[in-house]
């Protein structure tokens, strides 16, 4: 009965807090932006010294928002550090998640982004459910533009070439208590980055991993969280020392297929009938929805002769796999990610037996170069595709 | 062939870093200790206005590591924000673990830490998990007991209240590649408080949980990471808005009870021949190896009389729990944490149906009461046991 009534008594206390929170919080409102420019610009670095993500554009976009007022204006300012009280929430409950995006010179100089609003839509998704404060995706790609056009002489040019967005939403709350943010920071950094390995577009070897499991049902490993990153590294490094690039995540007794390091991952098969399937994992709760993984589904399911491929989003399993390879029936296969983009496989571990995968064109399958260059021209402008690319104005 | 040339070149690189790392790094080390006091003492709070990890000391402990030299010389500064590059892994990849511990004043003044060797051995299990640098327990002891010595007039006095102590463990590197950190940071800060639960020793109701999922095997829940904890509040809030204090984590279909909020969980069964049992779940690699939980299973298999009790580590369904409670052979539960120590259960919503646990003492079982009883004299030192109680000096 207490419990009851303390319920009841909750209940009422958040209708009226609801009512409260609606009155007074702003939304996110690029029209408030305000920008300070730096006064030390930074010397742009040649493309053959950029490492991913390792030097930054001379300004930073920042957005605070607070439970009692929603999100304050948003401010373009240099480059700086975060100064945060050591017990911030963002330091010890992993309040955080981010985006990956990319910006690229097109040949008229203008600069443009890839499926925006697909990150926006899985950044929202991403802040509902670790508890911080969703916005208006829309706003925040006006803000993107800005930060864009300001810091457009760092977009490197070049096939491969690009700058690196990282969009990033961590709760701000100085309190050691497990509970709600009350206060974030959103916040956008721009890196000028070459293709994501070192060595190009060459194809990578990978160990696939059942001891270590990345996502399960229930869990968040379709959400694009700090939580998820982390726990990988260590299952990243036990696989290089035995020789191979990545791990191919295989979930439950069955070996699912899941995704490869922190990309999705497609695989191409031969059928007995001589028609062929390109297949990747469905979006089951413990996928990421990559935005690249999605273009490359559509794109596929447009551009590839309906007669000839079967384009699936299915469960399929490491033995599979195996299976297909060892008939001859394994075509290609490749990671997908907006980082690599495309990232061909030439090589599988699974239980110190060897799957070898076919690189046709010497780096990679034929389909693998034939997406990534669709997917390279739309980025780059070179093709208007729907409403795919868009330029910062 | 390719791939196996490459594999054995990497292998020699590591050998030839492992020889590199070993020569140069050095190790935690807290001889090394400076500090720097205060010159600006904060006002100590009354008890009764003491909110858990609101309010901190004068002081922070901090130990910088890097992979090229080890730990830096230990530094004991006045309380102060942290200023980070935005790029830190710490802010996207959830490179963050940390420990719960307390410190308690005794009737001599001294203060006194609980079992924080037992925090140490988990501390450096969570880093190496996730590829931060380990370290010598004692020595992050001994550096701890400066900072209480320092800091010892915060430590407030009565039952229930303590110094609550979270070391820390952050990445530090400035990039925004997934690999491993050559960066972090150690700290410790601390914070005055009183008991967890505002509303004191009172039994919490719980909802059983199986729509979201805490912990995997193969995964990371038996960490004390990060990753853990913000993607447990969402849930939490919704149990919240159904009236229950926390959620009590199911595992799988059958139902496994796993924890309970951020806590271990005890449940007590009267059995049909008269005897009873209590049982937690076993450390299978999904519940965190809690103090609190080992020291609670530890004093029950010595003090709770052989013939009359069996002490459990085993896997329990919530059906169990039903069917216990049904037959009116569920005695009492209780969650186990350094935060609470010990937190009576009084209810637990289940699909829509209640289960009523009994509280025989009005607040609390008669075990519950008993168990945080014999924990707080050891944690307070009003008896010594073994070594579970350190006095700082």
């Amino acid at each position: 009965m207490m419990f009851r009534n303390s319920s009841l008594l909750r209940r009422a206390v958040r209708q009226v807090s609801i009512l409260r929170y609606n009155s007074t919080i702003a939304p996110l409102d690029s029209s408030r932006l305000t920008i300070e420019k730096t006064k030390q610009p930074k010397q742009k670095l040649p493309n053959d010294k950029l490492v991913f993500g390792r030097t930054f554009t001379d300004h930073m976009l920042e957005v605070e928002w607070t439970k009692e007022n929603g999100w304050a204006a948003p401010k373009i300012t240099p480059y700086h550090n975060l100064s945060l009280d050591p017990s911030t929430i963002v330091f010890h409950y992993a309040f955080e998640l981010f985006e990956g995006m990319k910006a690229y010179k097109d040949k008229n100089g203008d600069i443009r982004t890839f499926r925006g609003d697909k990150n926006m839509i899985r950044m929202n998704k991403s802040a509902d459910r670790i508890a911080l404060p969703t916005f208006n995706g829309e706003e925040l790609q006006k803000l993107i533009d800005q930060l864009l056009l300001l810091d457009k002489d760092f977009v490197p040019e070049g096939k491969g070439y690009s700058l690196y967005l990282r969009p990033t939403l961590i709760g701000t709350t100085a309190s050691l208590g497990v509970s709600t943010p009350d206060k974030a920071l959103l916040y956008v950094i721009a890196s000028p980055v070459g293709p994501y390995y070192s060595s190009g577009f060459k194809p990578v070897s990978l160990e696939a991993t059942d001891y270590a499991v990345r996502a399960w049902p229930g869990g968040v490993g379709d959400k694009k969280l700090g939580a998820n990153y982390a726990p990988c590294v260590k299952p990243q490094l036990e696989a290089a020392q035995r020789g191979f690039h990545q791990n191919l995540w295989l979930f439950g007794e069955e070996g699912f297929i899941t995704e490869v390091g922190t990309m999705n991952v497609f695989f191409a098969f031969q059928n007995e009938d001589g028609t062929k399937e390109l297949v990747t994992a469905p979006l089951d709760g413990t996928i990421l929805e990559g935005v690249t993984r999605d273009s490359i589904l559509e794109l596929c399911k447009e551009r590839l002769p309906a007669d000839e491929w079967t384009i699936s989003e299915r469960k399929y399993t490491i033995h599979e796999v195996e299976e297909r390879a060892k008939k001859g029936q394994l075509i290609e296969a490749f990671g997908a990610g907006t980082a690599a983009v495309v990232s061909p496989i030439n090589h599988i571990g699974f239980r110190n037996r060897d799957i070898n995968v076919p690189v046709a064109l010497g780096t990679s399958g034929e389909l693998t170069a034939q997406v990534a260059e669709w997917i390279r021209k739309i980025q780059y402008g070179e093709e208007e595709y729907k409403n795919w690319s868009r330029v910062a104005k």
